[in-house]
């Protein structure tokens, strides 16, 4: 089986889902408003406060977002209140859960030896932390030297 | 069993390890260039080339990535050339393959719907595609719903 890595000068950096994931979710601020709203926030007050950002900011970044359709804006109306608007994770937006949580396993491991991390995810049935782990579609556990890197159908290579 | 996210504006968002991991992992070009290191990539030509970052922006990148401890530089000779340095992977730096195996795997659902995905990572035992997917410590699948938010050592909760 051909691994991509023994010559890498024979593909280029094309279509690569890395940098357009990054494209997307690859500000500091959209990412910790992703954790947000992951924990349940919703609305722009609570953006606000909790992620630590200036309000004309936080209006600029949920309008991408929403362009990006990490968010769904929604309307809402509290009695005697006007309408506003609410921010709803949509299906692309929660798939990141598994990106977040790996970046916050990363950051507990390497960046928080003075504090511990301030929250921990686990599991509701049984109690045990949750992390972020590579796994094959068989159901293996995979170690670091354990993976090919093969072509997919958008790999472009150079003549 | 409290879960924070019942009360979110009882606790603060400092020591949040999602945050720090961006303060060191969070641009673009440090994504890319971790990208090609976990692919093999070692020598600063090969990573310009590959990253598409010009030689400046390269050599700051690298050097950043080096005292944030990703990447170790190592001196290495060729017979009749001068003493060159290539860029090692530390474990801190290679303990991020699950956060840049589950943006790619974002990536490939969300972004590669033209194109399909340029590269697969596969199980070099059985060959099935590798995912990056949430488990418990006692080996349980996570899905969406099944997860409590606890408070961490780190926490800092509002008076």
């Amino acid at each position: 089986m051909e691994d991509l890595r023994d010559d890498r000068d024979s593909w280029t950096s094309e279509n690569c889902s890395v940098a357009r994931a990054m494209d997307i979710v690859g500000s500091r601020s959209t990412v910790l408003i992703m954790r947000e709203a992951l924990l349940g926030t919703r609305r722009f007050d609570d953006f606000v406060r909790r992620v630590g950002v200036g309000e004309p900011a936080m209006a600029a970044r949920l309008k991408e977002m929403v362009a990006a359709e990490l968010l769904e804006r929604i309307p809402y109306r509290e009695p005697g209140q006007r309408t506003r608007h609410e921010y709803q994770l949509t299906r692309k937006g929660r798939e990141l859960l598994p990106v977040i949580t790996a970046l916050r396993n990363w950051g507990d491991t390497w960046t928080a030896a003075d504090t511990g991390p301030s929250i921990v995810a686990t599991h509701h049935d049984c109690g045990e932390p949750i992390r972020a782990v590579l796994r094959c579609a068989a159901g293996h556990e995979i170690a670091d030297g354990d993976i090919d890197i093969i072509a997919g159908p958008g790999l472009v290579r150079r003549d």
